[in-house]
């Protein structure tokens, strides 16, 4: 547990509530969830199961016409066949990476990932007792692993590789060619990708493939809380190369039984044309607040070198203002009243000189955040 | 994950399933799930929660007004103040479970429970790599661990013991002297007891105190599944001393986020005066199914030594039929149609000659069930 590091946010977050407690006016650009609520035809399905009493456990993999629902939506939104049979629902995306990692790590071994990365994947992999080797990524590749990155840091004891595409923090995306190359990697050493596709909705210049797309061998975790604007749902999607799916099925019997019924029943009506009709307008504004406080950090002298492709998330460099992020973003909080995520929750590469800015709300209250910081800036 | 062995009653289900499919009818006495589907205020709940667009995260921990209304519960059924503070509500029992493990247990270190008892207990300290102890217990001690059996197994590296009162297979609970005094032995040993209370509504004979009245240093577990019929719902609850919830909350933060939202707003009607009196009439059913079935089957000459106070459960030797009860189980499922869970899903310690009976189905199935095993048994 002594490994395993709070989230810095939290503290900041815990000091942003206090403020507020105060009476201050607190911009929250800390906050990794889409501030819109689920659409009414999903919370709709959920009614609707509640009223058939529905409220028993599912099978451990899941609702069997949800896990083909999940694989339709590959056939139409990516034109690749994943058979129902290897799709396994979980409880979020925690549930899917918690599969993944249980069913292809032993302790001692090592899972590459990037830093800057989601800073749970690393305890996860802690929680295993095995060894999350964080690899140094900076915009040269879009911050996110190569080829001659993994050729670099594998050992003996290296059985996988975890992808974020786009990534959290800093909302870029893996090429099609890249994945391909890395997954041929790891093959011929023997270890295996898993690619966390949990932002991959939420893609504003062009489409992306999904990883599936490169090989049956892989593991993708996906999950009904990005795109699908169901956080609170607890509601994730492993799907595993077809060896593992029975080990997969036996752990997520033991771990935790099996994900939320009423959850499941909701998302079978996340694919239906009314729901992605309104999801589909919640991308145009993240697009939209994108654009917008992209342009608005670069003109205040961030650097944010890569365009994020997707996700909700700006990852700032902030040389130019300080090279400690965390007081930093203590002290725009105190007296700009803006919250930021510190880069330290992230890794450790330059985690000093970054910060993370998240466009979870609102195109307004975005403006007002950066017309507080224009004017932190200016009087410091 | 090769020491993690699936339930086999999950085999035997699947043949059931098969046969159901062929138009066989199957009486259900393997299910570990109440039949009761969750009651309507608590549903009602749910939907209002969901009008009210509430789809984001919990804090971690959950939200205040449940911890609340736990630390309420306490007070009102037990008669003991437990500070809200204390009180973290977690994805099931099985989140609950792991907190509690991943805050306690280092690898290497060992575990004791009792054999028999639930599977899952043991592949989740074996999943943190740490060793779960089964320490066999029969009818002289209740199937329940007692001060000289912790005396006698406890080892420099026991850290923990986990106690289930009711348990899961025998329905016995812990009596508050035994627990007081394994308390003094895990403490004296700079050891610790974690109770599950999972069952803890479903008792049978008079009322049961839970273990939290011991002392503030143990650990206790509980969950909306089982008393509030609310599987499906994936909602528990774990109590931790009050050095230990910093811990707690830093792990769930990474391990799970937090539990489901909708399914925290609904168990907030749980405790409602109108949901707890359809509690107590679903109560009043389980009472008779008990008392019909522990003494149908002890006239059919399976051996239920001691009655069982709680759970949904009775655990029945059947070395008068079988000293394989895998086999049995199989045979008595094609021959009569009747599905029960073998006792080697529990653990190693007189298995074979154990069988565990459900009475999670209506009276009318028991009998009917009870009327087929005595057909087969005559015919053998």
């Amino acid at each position: 547990m002594a490994e395993i590091e709070p989230f810095h946010v939290m503290d900041l977050l815990a000091r942003a509530r206090a403020l507020e407690a105060t009476g201050r006016d607190i911009v929250h650009m800390e906050i990794g969830e889409p501030d819109f609520i689920t659409p009414a035809p999903i919370r709709e399905a959920a009614k609707q199961a509640l009223d058939a009493g529905k409220t028993h456990y599912t099978p451990a993999m899941g609702l069997p016409a949800l896990r083909e629902a999940i694989s339709d939506f590959y056939q139409t939104e990516y034109g690749i066949s994943i058979a129902p049979e290897r799709i396994i629902v979980t409880p979020g995306a925690s549930g899917a990476l918690l599969l993944a990692l249980g069913v292809l790590v032993n302790p001692g071994e090592q899972v590459l990932m990037t830093d800057p990365g989601y800073p749970c994947n690393r305890h996860f992999v802690r929680l295993l007792e095995a060894e999350a080797v964080g690899v140094p990524v900076g915009p040269e590749s879009d911050y996110q692993l190569t080829r001659a990155l993994l050729e670099q840091h594998w050992t003996a004891d290296t059985t996988a590789v975890l992808l974020a595409s786009p990534s959290n923090p800093t909302g870029t995306v893996v090429s099609m060619d890249n994945l391909v190359s890395m997954h041929s990697v790891a093959a011929a050493h023997g270890g295996r990708l898993i690619v966390d596709e949990i932002y991959h909705g939420l893609i504003y210049d062009g489409t992306v493939d999904s990883a599936l797309g490169v090989s049956d061998e892989l593991f993708v975790i996906n999950s009904f809380s990005k795109y699908f604007c169901m956080t609170g749902w607890r509601l994730g999607w492993l799907v595993a190369p077809v060896d593992y799916v029975r080990e997969a099925d036996k752990l997520a019997q033991n771990i935790f039984l099996a994900a939320p019924t009423i959850s499941q029943h909701a998302a079978l009506a996340a694919f239906a044309p009314e729901s992605r009709e309104i999801l589909s307008r919640y991308r145009d504004d993240f697009r939209q607040r994108r654009d917008f406080l992209l342009s608005a950090l670069r003109e205040l002298g961030f650097d944010i070198p890569v365009t994020p492709a997707g996700a909700f998330y700006l990852y700032a460099d902030c040389t130019r203002f300080t090279n400690d992020s965390y007081a930093f973003a203590l002290d725009v909080l105190a007296k700009a009243g803006v919250a930021i995520t510190p880069g330290r929750d992230f890794g450790a590469y330059q985690s000093e000189c970054h910060l993370r800015f998240a466009y979870t709300t609102s195109l307004a209250r975005l403006e007002e955040g950066v017309a507080r910081l224009a004017t932190y800036l200016r009087s410091t």
